[in-house]
């Protein structure tokens, strides 16, 4: 199963999204374990980038960090406001 | 079961990796379908910022990009170069 196959398989096949959701994940397989993990300083260099495109309150994101020998993945999950979809107007 | 179990549950469990690999994933929910993607333009600019932290070559990344009613997700798959982990020292 691809992770794409996941997003799938994962969400809702019916009734319509009650709120417009963004969710990022990264995962770093690494080899080297003498290295200081990069992710935490990524998650908020990665919230700017979106914050360019979506409005995001700090209280809609969730961060999930986990880390073992072989694997970090960062998540976060953010709940997109209702008031707007994008900070792009429809007709620019 | 959680993004996070997928991930936990993908990665090899014995043999070490043979490359460090850097997984990106971003699923975006939409409510509203009369609004222009912006997962395209954003894949670009959150490789500018992976790019402050590793060394990743064109060729070393695959993109993957899927679009329905509901839901778009974009997948970016990169294998880090073995010469370096990441672009900063361990001592510094």
């Amino acid at each position: 199963m691809s992770l794409l196959d996941y997003f799938r398989s994962s969400k809702p096949k019916t009734a319509p999204l009650a709120k417009e959701r963004l969710q990022i994940l990264v995962a770093h397989e690494r080899k080297f374990r003498n290295q200081p993990s990069y992710l935490p300083q990524l998650q908020k260099e990665l919230l700017d980038v979106i914050r360019k495109y979506v409005n995001v309150d700090q209280d809609a994101i969730s961060v999930n960090f986990e880390q073992d020998d072989n694997q970090e993945t960062l998540e976060l999950n953010i709940v997109l406001p209702d008031y707007q979809q994008t900070n792009k107007p429809i007709n620019s």
